[in-house]
């Protein structure tokens, strides 16, 4: 791509900014882009597009989901393997040297002047991005609930994964609870806190972004193969749509942020 | 003043930033500046100078403690009256209509425009400040741990204070644990959780830039006819120096950051 100049900063989007339901879809891995600052990361051709530089389907999902709740959504325009968004600075996992199997050349060896760069280009203009978002709901009487949208592969070095729907809390487990009581007739394999869970350290926005506004939040991890075309994100959004709408009216009156 | 243009911002400002010891003092109270864009906010004379525009003798000594500690400090530059950075945007301290006893007629009827606009010009930029600092001391392998430092009256309604150091902790009770331990011998009426407690929602700051990443963190309050002159804020600093300084060692290895 050549459509970066030095020094640029990449926020995150918002999408249907409007919109007046009460949740707030955020997708911090929507995106596989590498801008020209950081080349191909030596990636072998066609890498870039697998699953280590973006959630497939994430977004197409996100989409789904944010327009069947009339939700704002908000999503990272750069890949995760530039900043992993879901990331603190200090984590190992922020700029990432390894991907499951895959070496990620250019994370090598990177100096602290590189760090920070990223840290400034993409992590602080994301999270400012989603925090003025969060700050401007909260000011017009809209808190909103935070719903992460992830996806993971159906195998993990080599071994299937049975899991299909994840769901997966920090602190506060309000909204996890609900949603997997409400999943329960939807036909998926759904389980809590798989197959990661906050001792795995990828629950930053939740606790960067929610818990400090007392917001009900959740993250959802959603099997790759299950919305690997558009008309399966479609599905998927009109299959887990009722049952958030379910669980977000059973946290609703409980929100820390309207006490 | 008449140094301000429209749309302006007013990010806070960063002091010591190369300091290389453990802690982050934050002032979020520590100017009593009103920008040419909001007047006096109907204040009469005089008015502006007292505590409700902001806490006197918190940027002093919030400055004193910095230098002998050798950490850094941030602070806001604009009066709490305008925004009040330890407030979320949906408080009613936010944009405060009474402090006290005194209306603040500047901040009666404020429009969802006029309130969008000070968290966009003050809240916004005061917090992305803070959090990149601490992102940038994250990525270098210094966590730090966060003191805010504060002061309160004298008497409130009328009546009279007895606490001369308050010592305020949110989820995270290590270091306010630990400073009222080494506080003891320091001559001063030290009590935990006063004049304010997280319960009275005065431990934004804390909520929103140390518990995400594990930072251990305090907010202090001091009274405010003990730190009236210059050489008050610095004599309050040697006596409170040493103090938090072996509260710091206390706590020092126990960084959820550093896990």
């Amino acid at each position: 791509m050549t459509d970066q100049r030095a020094g640029d900063t990449f926020p995150a989007i918002v999408e249907r900014r409007e919109a007046p339901g009460p949740a707030l879809v955020v997708c911090e891995h929507a995106s596989n882009r590498l801008p020209a600052e950081w080349g191909t990361l030596g990636l072998a051709p066609g890498l870039a597009e697998a699953h280590i530089a973006g959630d497939p389907g994430a977004l197409g999902l996100a989409r789904g989901l944010a327009a069947r709740l009339d939700a704002g959504l908000v999503h990272a325009p750069v890949s995760r393997l530039v900043y992993d968004c879901n990331r603190p600075p200090h984590a190992p996992g922020a700029m990432a040297v390894k991907s499951e199997m895959h070496a990620i050349p250019g994370n090598a060896g990177l100096s602290p002047a590189a760090r920070q760069r990223r840290v400034e280009a993409v992590y602080l203009p994301f999270h400012a991005t989603l925090h003025a978002e969060i700050a401007r709901r909260l000011l017009i009487g809209l808190p909103p609930v935070i719903i992460t949208v992830h996806s993971f592969t159906p195998t993990w070095f080599g071994a299937p994964r049975a899991v299909e729907f994840g769901v997966i809390h920090d602190a506060d487990p309000r909204l996890a609870l609900a949603v997997v009581g409400e999943a329960a007739g939807c036909g998926l394999n759904t389980q809590l806190n798989q197959p990661y869970s906050a001792a795995d350290d990828v629950t930053h926005t939740l606790k960067l972004q929610a818990l400090p506004y007392g917001l009900a939040n959740v993250m959802l991890e959603i099997r790759n193969d299950l919305i690997a075309t558009p008309e399966a994100e479609a599905a998927m959004a009109d299959r887990l749509a009722p049952v958030l709408a379910r669980a977000l009216a059973r946290v609703s009156g409980q929100s820390h942020a309207a006490d």
